[in-house]
């Protein structure tokens, strides 16, 4: 067990987040979301997006940066694919929205996208290509942000570190859903080398001259390297572009970082997808064809015995069976926030450091 | 200019393969089609899936493994999501009907997308996206083929090195066009340093036991890495899924290579998407846009002076530009299999050696 956090039932942090975003005066119903979507994906492991970042969040909801009570609305598109105007909501919320409506039109097209201009970030990407797994549909998001990955020989970051993530259901304990973005590896491999002492790679990241560097104390002030050089940096581009260009949103440069910037809207762009399967092929099938991909999968043969082949979606799903029985580890700055928090605003919802276990 | 090619005129390279694709009784707007894939292909520097892949093709449609007048026809789906059954046609053939309809169904939806089963190999996707893109909409496709990426530990591929191409459109001199496949690098970069008798990175790919070697000669009988590890594996499942699993059709080791299995038809599966654009912006205001997108890019400043920015699909704009002037290099063994052709098939269109020059 890791001395740093603390262990907390799922319940509770969900309970507890729902009313600290009411004191916000969000609705209740998105407050829930939003607390929901932060416990998610902390219980999937994804603890950089989940409830560590709650604190940051409540701090833009009250100084206005993000608009608790949105007018989202659709500003361009009659059809299958459309654009919302999501009015500085919180990410979460106008990622919900967006995907929902990529699930509307999806159930009366076969296909449905939806792009989202003036929205803030969204989390785990995840989240929103699950909501159509769920409808039995292909579900495919992703999300711009600002520049940080760098082309090679370049002396400024290029494009975001884009995520993109992608569901597609089962039928069975979990979706397959891979939710990446394009960097080599994520800045927090860089923050752990730095702990550790360690040199990092040198296709991990760059100065902040945009020079190649295997020391992680110089590449925590510089960019990160795409993976597969120009292939990351082309998907990269393509997800700036869809959130941002042919939305008639902001991309590049134009956005605003919400570390950057707490007060201002981050102009964040989404574009969502969604593809009914229902359309082409029975449930039943479906279940049976995905099952036999993935027990072709998991019979591949294996030279290193301290491996293992998992499909994405995987090891979040084992993640989250441990954390609903054990508890979700919150890092002790952030419990010593959110027990603050709690005391400033009165909450009544516990939030219990359950008896330490193995992490 | 290399020693190993031939230069020849593009409109000649299109006039004969199409006589010849002709003579296999294929119908002469889909050999006309069929040759000009292959000759823009090579134009665009795209020479592995080029001109070089004709007389392979050919083979392949005089031994029946490609139905030159295919019944291809739709099999699921009647809305804005369908999937068609080429009924192993050529996979251009298959590719071009793909995509028109996704096209089709986009214009009418906003929105299109096509599964294809039982087709054949259809060389680079970036012809394909780039329909799309000629139509004011994004286009979007992938193939899957037979299992060639590794993951990490295991003793044998997991799925193909399946392409996935984009085309966004510009109205300027050339689209917005990437066309990657998720291997760190593409085989053909072992096979040049088999030549050059130099190592390779450790990342790269692996021996015929998926063991990562250095060694070029092992790693030619070996399998490949997928850049960003667990990303590119995942991505590369994910066109297997949408081509092969969704579909109907075959995936994972199902799939047959046509060069493994000269005879057969390959079985690979496709899928296409078209967005329309015109929905939700003027064509104005998207080449503005897109013109300030690329101005941007272009102005990042570089410590590299040997390296330049470049937007995906301008090096292929800046090839072709010079290959239509002065001719598309072609492989000499190439160049006498396709005579040889000429000859047995007694085809008129001439096939002239243009000076040589600098490639």
């Amino acid at each position: 067990m890791e001395k740093n956090v603390v262990l907390v039932d799922h319940r509770e942090l969900r309970q507890m987040l729902t009313e600290l975003f009411e004191t916000a005066d969000m609705p209740r119903s998105d407050a829930a979301f939003h607390a929901d979507c932060l416990v998610d994906t902390s219980l999937w492991g994804i603890d950089s997006h989940g409830v560590m970042r709650a604190p940051a969040y409540y701090a833009r909801m009250r100084n206005g940066a993000i608009h608790v009570q949105p007018h989202m609305r659709f500003v361009r598109g009659n059809k299958a694919l459309r654009v919302m105007d999501a009015d500085a909501a919180a990410g979460f919320i106008a990622g919900r929205a967006a995907m929902e409506e990529a699930i509307k039109l999806a159930r009366l097209h076969g296909v449905g996208a939806v792009g989202v201009v003036n929205s803030n970030h969204f989390g785990a990407g995840a989240l929103y290509a699950r909501m159509a797994a769920k409808e039995g549909m292909i579900g495919i998001n992703m999300t711009n942000v600002l520049p940080l990955v760098i082309a090679q020989g370049a002396s400024k970051p290029v494009v975001g570190n884009n995520p993109l993530a992608i569901a597609i259901p089962t039928y069975g304990p979990f979706p397959f859903c891979l939710d990446i973005a394009f960097s080599k590896v994520a800045g927090g491999k860089i923050t752990l080398a730095i702990k550790k002492k360690e040199k990092i790679p040198m296709d991990w990241a760059t100065d902040d001259q945009g020079r190649p560097t295997d020391d992680p104390e110089k590449a925590h002030l510089g960019f990160l390297q795409p993976m597969g050089d120009h292939k990351g940096l082309g998907l990269a581009q393509v997800v700036d572009i869809l959130c941002g260009v042919i939305t008639g949103g902001v991309f590049s440069h134009q956005m605003k970082s919400m570390y950057a910037y707490p007060q201002d809207p981050s102009l964040t762009g989404h574009f969502m997808m969604a593809l009914d399967l229902d359309e082409i092929m029975d449930r039943d099938e479906l279940q049976k064809r995905m099952a036999e991909y993935y027990r072709r999968l998991k019979e591949t043969p294996m030279w290193d015995p301290n491996r293992q082949i998992m499909m994405p979606g995987e090891i979040e799903y084992q993640r989250e069976t441990q954390r609903r029985a054990a508890g979700v580890p919150v890092p002790i700055k952030t419990y010593e926030e959110l027990m603050q928090l709690k005391r400033e605003q009165g909450l009544r919802a516990p939030l219990t450091p359950l008896e330490q276990g193995e992490e």
